[in-house]
């Protein structure tokens, strides 16, 4: 494969190479730096007012405990936490000034009036997918919906003025639908793609894999050959659907991306099935201790920059993350350069 | 060996497990809250006022330029380029709200007035060291002295109200001292301690090692029995030798503190050799990429915040990881509990 380096990134590799500190000390941060000049083709990128969504829904297959040991209902519980601001996320979202949106994409409760709140979003698909155990999960025509409307929300929150975009997610099940994409998508056996998620004992993970192993039989997804839509109508969750089209609408406005965990990776995995270049402007933010996260991340050629044994999903991973791409465009933009503080760059 | 989980240790575990999120799904995070509660011995710890500290001082080695590609001149030129705010560090520092304070400790430069910068302390003890290849770096009582400073100004940060510090240095030649100490100090054959520092070839390495191997044998550092002082005399830096006395007086002030890289952590292994209980209030910040670094982490069974394969010393990777100990104490403060949020953790 030939590697084609523009003059861009000539520059900006000449500018990172003449701050005042031997080339290439600062690792991870000078690729991060390089990655977001080339995403927004520019010397000099900025980060401006940075937003984790979360997308929301319920699994049909959760009802059953096989493969989740908290009940359905912890997902609008959660959902009403990050509207009072009680979660994990709102926390680091708080101390990092990231804007936090949350979205309804099929929660399976009635937020009322909830949605008055400025920061949450109605975009209900239904009140949670089917049970896939016995049935496609959602029709195809569902997955479209929610592939559009998270175009949509993305559209409008690049429109408002947010260049840099994590994606989180919260429901109860949505593990499954994960390591479901992943072992269709990458053809790797289901054991391998199936982590504990929430929970906890040896007996709930075997469990939790027998179930996913069935619906890979019943629903033939060794047949999928890729039809990501199909997929997704058959295993997938609303909250991936939507955020699947959040991330290619992402990447058309030429956003940074902040990939967060296990679930958002699956997403991604989907959406760059259906386009390659939305890769270009993802920075994956955590290898997430779910098993599984870190093949996908192989898959797709990731170098993550944290790895601290996170897995509670939210965009949890993502909100963490931005301080270090804010500091990688901080150094690209403020350090000096070795003439401009009278350094000397020469040998002895 | 016997673990003993204090009442505070066990209070602390159900705080963080009673948060509304799966119990450990924030990894490395619930570990430092732990810690961070356990060393201000409160169920509600606070960062306050955190201060990167950044030692300076230089190494007669140096001068011969068997270790080292850049010239000593540029330790010097990279104080004053602390001091007018173009460094890495101070870029971070300022994202952060990190106070900074530079310290020459032995830096073969006479600042003249720039002393009455407010973020400097002249703490030189004399022009840097004495070329080790073929005597002392310096006298058992510069050491002292030198460790008597370190321990000042400490005392002096934490009555100022400070009670997080990361310790920073600058000093061209100083990856050979930490080496040295590594060596002498875990019994690990020089080569396997010894890395590129801010040169870049391999025949640069190789004169480093070879360098290196023959102020082993000259100083007999197989000898040296883990007598800290007369090891810091013999091959030690002056900066060094300061941070030691800092590593021992914030312990002492009930400080957390932040370890940077390679060689903020063999001053550490010096320090841990004179007080084992230095140890309790270490948050290791980063795994550097600096060869030999993360044979001493696992010596002193550290788990690091980041790994983004940093090597540029100054404080850098403290200050970055300082925000990821603000997010463990802020979750551990402010994240709801179950039973405040009416979020369910008990199992279907």
């Amino acid at each position: 494969m030939q590697i084609t380096v523009t003059p861009l990134e000539e520059e900006l590799h000449c500018k990172i190479d003449f701050k005042t500190k031997p080339p290439g000390s600062l690792g991870l941060l000078e690729s991060i730096a390089l990655q977001a000049g080339r995403i927004q083709n520019t010397l000099s990128p900025q980060i401006t007012a940075p937003h984790i969504l979360i997308f929301a829904a319920d699994h049909g297959i959760a009802a059953t405990g096989l493969v989740n040991p908290y009940p359905q209902s912890v997902t609008a519980q959660m959902v009403l936490n990050f509207i009072s601001g009680g979660a994990a996320i709102n926390v680091f979202c708080r101390q990092h000034k990231i804007d936090l949106t949350i979205i309804d994409s099929g929660v399976n409760h009635d937020f009322g009036n909830t949605h008055t709140f400025p920061q949450f979003i109605d975009a209900k698909i239904s009140f949670g997918t089917q049970n896939y155990l016995y049935g496609n999960a959602m029709t195809e025509d569902e997955v479209m919906i929610a592939v559009a409307k998270g175009r949509d929300i993305v559209k409008r929150l690049a429109a408002s003025g947010c260049n840099t975009v994590g994606f989180g997610e919260m429901g109860i099940g949505n593990t499954s639908s994960a390591s479901l994409i992943m072992t269709s998508l990458l053809q790797i056996p289901v054991e391998d793609c199936t982590g504990r998620g929430t929970g906890t004992t040896d007996e709930q993970l075997q469990l939790k894999i027998e179930t996913l192993k069935k619906t890979y039989q019943f629903h033939r997804l060794d047949l999928i050959d890729g039809n990501a839509i199909l997929l997704l109508s058959k295993i997938g969750g609303l909250e991936i659907a939507m955020m699947t089209g959040a991330y290619l609408e992402a990447a058309t406005q030429g956003m940074i991306i902040m990939v967060d965990g296990f679930i958002s990776t699956a997403a991604l995995l989907i959406a760059h099935n259906m386009n390659k270049n939305v890769l270009a402007n993802c920075i994956f933010a955590h290898t997430s201790g779910e098993k599984g996260h870190k093949v996908m991340l192989n898959h797709l050629n990731a170098k993550p920059l944290l790895q601290l044994g996170l897995r509670l999903g939210e965009g949890t991973g993502a909100a963490l993350a931005i301080p270090l791409v804010q500091s990688a465009v901080n150094f690209l933009n403020d350090m000096a350069s070795f003439e401009s503080a009278g350094v000397s760059n020469k040998e002895a």
